[in-house]
């Protein structure tokens, strides 16, 4: 019998007036003052299916650490009594709180459980990925460099969103998408390939898969490292997940030290160009029919997701969803065909 | 021996002094003023190979036809004197004209061999576009209308190019761009089918290889019907093509009568909203998964067409093309990879 | 003795724990869900005086008709109770609810009192519109033309507004907008007919009130035909008013079959080109003068309405109003001249 | 006899090799260096009819006056010889100039035949003008002070062109645009103040009339006070049109001293707003609607005075004009009705 | 002993149920109704450190004064009692009230207590500015028409804001900056004389100097004069401070007589074309290098203030700010260098 | 006596028919296609005083080595015939032509001769530079490399442009830029060091000034390494000198291994924000006050640069210059203060 260690409750399990064990993500944590100028901290902790308020006031011994420590985005293990406040809602009061850490997962503790996640195995997702890298890219040097990135950065990969926000915006987010549009790129590569025979040099489909994978490879350092947590990095506010990825590129080449410069140096521009258009944050302009292929394959993928997102969550009586803010539309969702 | 018929010689092959008969476009008709304030029209006719000068002053007998029946983009029989002169190039003296007609090509009249023509046959572009059509398209009533559209307007379909001047801008370039994006359209289908399973109704198929063939359908209106003539039309310039081309869409269905109106609706959609935004002229929003896949398939094989025409005409010394003004940039030429 | 049918008592009458019988328009009609994820709506409903919310919790009756049947925008015969809550304000509790019907309007049931409206009889608004079609447009085709669509929609333009909640956005708004501007349209037109005489055709007086009397027909399929009901429909979105209402246009062209093509083709350019900017929405820019006047004719008398309707329900104190939402700016409200 | 005064002979008059006494304006003077470094102008002299170059070199004694004193847009009285060169074209060489001054209006000096001019007389026009503001505007300070305005600069409006190169842009076209647009925004007043009756204050017809003649009062300074000379000042372009044209209100204003403050802001207001949209130049939204309503009124009549110039003078063929630089479009050339 | 003069108690010094007598500003006055369609004021009253709600209802006395008299940036002295009611917060109940005048500084009154201001000594800021107008600005007559328009307006200029809410919004803002970039603009005018001797004629020092105390002195007529009032004019609104200052500076010159009018065309183009580019409100662009001078100084100098401002207040955790609304980005906070 | 060597005549001192010996600047290579589809090259060769044309026909022994080898940009020591045609201008005949080198120095070959330089001696420019950054960096690490890096590429830095054609577009313009910008930056820190002395940490100096160095330090990569050659390089397109700029930091920053991250990740942001704003080509905002001061500070330089270099060189007649197509306007020339 294992005691002295309590049962994990899920938080959106515990009843009114329950004292549990369980484990949450600081969703926000936003500072306010009292009127007798006194600061304090409302936090908002939540697993997959709920979510709850709990509050940090000054003269208490969790304030000085909410205010030093918790990090929006990190995963806490937490006991708590959980009530339903009739003005405030759902909310707790804290008993204990430490970060959540990986020798946690053998008490049961599953990020996949705690934040929104990809429907599909990230590990099952990340092997696909490697398959596909080690027997499409022909080119050595450049399979290699893509394959030491990846395996270097798994751990983090397998847990990171695409985006913050708008596409693929859950745990697992980036994998999928890389995945997704690992087969499109190389369905469109082949394509133009058999039909502009005479580009010389032709489309080069080592290339495309390389980009393909790489072009947002900065989102691990432009996210940090913590478990579920997905909080920009100050370099990744300061210089930017694009620079950032290539960066990596370079740091990479140079330690493989055969990877040819001239692969180094579009692989770079792919990373640099395919947002396609200043005023959507590309740096540079898209100079290779590479670039301009691995544009519309990442944004085709990235606004079918948001599509298919849109609408299978929304509720709204009638036949148009409500105004999709990032979408910027209402879309069409009563069809019959 | 064929008397009277005179031999046709093309016109890039007169020699300088010899006098021939031949087909050429009329490229360009501009309007002057000489000092006495007589007007004129200085005329360009050309093949495939050359282009030639034709003064028409106003005290010839060819003025009164140059000004009202001669069309910019028309294939005109010629007799001609060609010369080289050494201030003003390459020119040609009338000595006799009318239009070309079908019943030219008996005497060799070849429209391929006078204006820029896609690389492939426009019979076996059309012949794969209809099997295409027959084969993919599994809802009969949309099929028999893109059937109808496709089998009505077959003789100028094979002319068309696919916009004024941008991509593939010349004789058969529609139905290279639209059998082109017909594979690419459908792969992406499929995979975003697979991709998204649980959207309901799913990705419509049939609906995305529909708006594929008929996005572009209003060229025929927007664009007169004489041979190798692309001058856009009265209507074409004050309605535009994709408003045209929704008419057909809807013309046709009532013709037919047994188009599901929904089907009808949706392919109205695709047409009207596969620019995706207002400033690159589409009337309205795509609404629909299915027209934001149709944007990207369109506008990238768009780009890749131009990439490579810029890439293998450029004759630039350096690394780079001149800045190609259609797509507002230079592009990287010189690489080895 | 009326048995059996109780006398109606206006909403706005009501007083707190009064049971009445009463014609409302459903306002609002917004879904959530309670802490136990049960799903309700907050409806609200009103009269031209005062607006009431009625909750629909998922175990009641309404429950499902609220949400398979009930459309925003139309009015219902309601029989409710009304209280005075003190933290949730104005409530109603329903007994019974059923649509409101053209019969009515035997009943006392009048649109008039529920939703706003225009200053003017629409009846006496639709004669005045009529008898300047009469009698102005000479042209007999476009006059029977106009005529036909007029008097086949009489019932929903009399009712509809100008547009969503911009411009004359109230019952009746589409005919008063359309009758002020018919007015200064033709005085416009007179008026450069005699400053620009040289123009070759003359402008043309009848394309011109043809084109301000339809430029806005296509709010009648926009927008759905339930009596006071303003709810865009399927095609006003997937295709916009702009479009169907040429479609309406060439659809009666055709039904009468003797206008000359020209008019039609005219007249639909109008209507593509009013907006005048593709910014604005306008499909195609205006080539004809006819065009560029129409546009500065309805977006003038669309700005006199906002201005007039900001400046006569302003309350702020001070000499601006507040800034106006639609017009982006504050008037200037305190002025002795 | 006149001895010694030589007849003139309009410069269009003159025949190669023949000597003679003509005016001209000189529309153009640019600098340019022979190889050897020598500067010289190439200067263009005409008259409605016709435009001739005069080469001014470095050696010869025009040169200093040239560089010092001549000033495009000025009119001068020339004796020269006319030429008419293969390659150069029409040109004259000079045996005497000196600027045009009112004096040699006997000798036969009008600006009318030297440079393009409203079809209306400009005399009769400022008297239709000054009898509109007598009878129209009921205020008796702001009429005078619209009158003073008027009558103090008469010599320059009757010359002035309404803007440089856009619209009404000839001598003359001020005093037509303004008299144009006189009767318009009357008549938009008069039918406003009927449709919006319960506006506090009422639309204040006079200052709309008032707005309308001062409006571009200010092109009084922006442009030199010479004969026929439309050349931008310098206070023309460092402080602008607008901000002269207010200057001058509130001169006028203090001048006469009874204008009510009121009145001249909102004055004021009208001319520094009517161009509406900062984008296009207005330094401030319009906040009263009769600044709306004159913004409209401008605008159209500008536009309606383009349409028209680019339709009569387009010589294109095709059923299009060729794209009018200033209207940013083609226009319908051939229709019927 | 002073009988009936009860001492004066700061509003942020009262304690829950004290009544007392203060100073304070009119923050805000919202108009609302009530269910009973009664109207109503909700106003915010403060001091540096404490905001106070005071409902103001239909039928009390205060309403007729509050409608008609109070301003929103106003100081009262007022007599009332504080409450913190535990629903809306800290209120006041109004026993007396009066607008605080001049007098009242005697009495201790003082706008710096009640409203944010300078860390600087108004009056200090004044005397460092009037002696470096009257050491550095060598050019007497413009010398002398800068510090008349100083003098004249010291008392608004010690008070006024540098802007609406932007950069240095606060008592004596408008000194600060104007201090602050006098210092910078001077240097840069050194350095740049040093830099580009060959500049005909010279930078001019004097201008540059002009131009920066002045180029914002419109603000005195923008802003009301009331004491720690900035609500702005109805001229401030319907003309805007650019041209009203540079209105100031015509008639100062007008007044003095002798200032070149060169001096004064320049110093006008200054005031004018500071803002560089018409979408930031700047009616002209900079002609002369002393105003894109000028343009950088101050827009360095705002964007400084606003800068330090941001990283002072924020206490956002994690190492960057919130979003500054006015700057429109996050800054970063936690930096060791 | 130097027997076989000819002795050198500048280009510019060559007169009609002369043989000479001169080192000139390739400007420009054009290819063209006679009329029998022969290919040839137009080349334009220079000095700072006189530009000449070299044609290169395809059967002439120059042919292979234009096509293959010469470069825009570089400096080639020729032989050649001088003349001036009457219709085509300067011309050249080769008789002998090879790339300048650096030991044709002893030969007179100075590029300042030949391509426009600054008026700055570059080797004392340097030295200011490294005095400043040696006396006014306290940060030693810091100090060091920046020290690293100008000297590293001191060669190149004295030859660089600071733009291609915008502002300080000649020989030394980098070095000129950046000494006149260093003594701004430091000037502003120091005043708001002393202005904002509250923020934490203080303004940092020694990054300003380090930032002010190196913002353009990638301007090394982006240009060819040639004598007078300003050939943009592959990577100069591709990635960009910002980026490549950061790339210098970032490796010099490894090869010293002692400067503090935080360091580095401050002066790499200060390179990819000192644009301020996407549309001005800066890939983030600037989101520390050093990056903002940066930005005004090089901003201002630059623009001064611009509009003394126009006021110097225009010789437009008349009050303004013609419009400067960089500064986008026209300048006001014509000043008496």
């Amino acid at each position: 019998m294992n005691r002295g260690k309590p049962t994990i409750t899920p938080l959106h399990a515990l009843t009114p007036g329950q004292t549990g064990d369980f484990f949450a993500l600081l969703k926000e944590r936003t500072r306010g003052e009292t009127r007798e100028a006194k600061p304090y901290f409302t936090c908002r902790f939540g697993d997959v299916r709920r979510t709850v308020t709990c509050m940090i006031w000054f003269d208490t011994p969790w304030f000085a650490l909410c205010e030093n420590d918790w990090q929006e985005g990190a995963c806490y293990k937490i006991r708590a009594r959980y009530q339903e406040h009739e003005r405030y809602g759902a909310q707790i009061e804290l008993q204990n709180i430490r970060k959540a850490t990986e020798a946690d997962r053998a008490d049961g503790f599953d990020p996949a459980q705690i934040v929104e996640s990809s429907r599909f195995s990230a590990d099952v997702m990340f092997d696909q990925l490697l398959s596909s890298v080690r027997e499409e890219i022909k080119n050595e040097p450049l399979r290699e460099l893509v394959l030491l990135l990846l395996n270097r950065h798994a751990l983090q990969l397998k847990e990171l969103p695409a985006s913050e926000g708008r596409y693929y915006p859950f745990r697992g987010g980036w994998l999928e998408h890389v995945v997704s549009l690992s087969r499109t790129s190389l369905m469109l590569a082949d394509h133009y390939l058999a039909q502009f025979p005479d580009l010389k040099p032709p489309l080069n489909r080592d290339l495309i898969l390389g980009g393909t994978v790489l072009h947002g490879i900065g989102r691990v350092l432009e996210f940090s490292a913590d478990v579920a947590s997905f909080q920009p990095t100050v370099q990744g506010r300061l210089v930017g997940h694009l620079l950032l990825g290539r960066d990596m590129i370079r740091d990479a080449a140079r330690e493989l030290g055969n990877v040819p410069p001239d692969v180094v140096q579009l692989l770079e521009h792919l990373v640099l160009s395919y947002l396609a258009i200043p005023e959507w944050g590309s740096p540079r302009l898209p100079m290779i029919p590479e670039a301009i292929l691995l544009h519309h394959a990442v944004d085709l993928d990235a606004k079918m997701e948001m599509y298919a997102r849109c609408l299978s969550r929304d509720t709204n009586p009638g036949p148009f969803t409500v105004r999709d803010p990032m979408l910027g539309k209402a879309l069409l969702k009563q069809r019959n065909v």
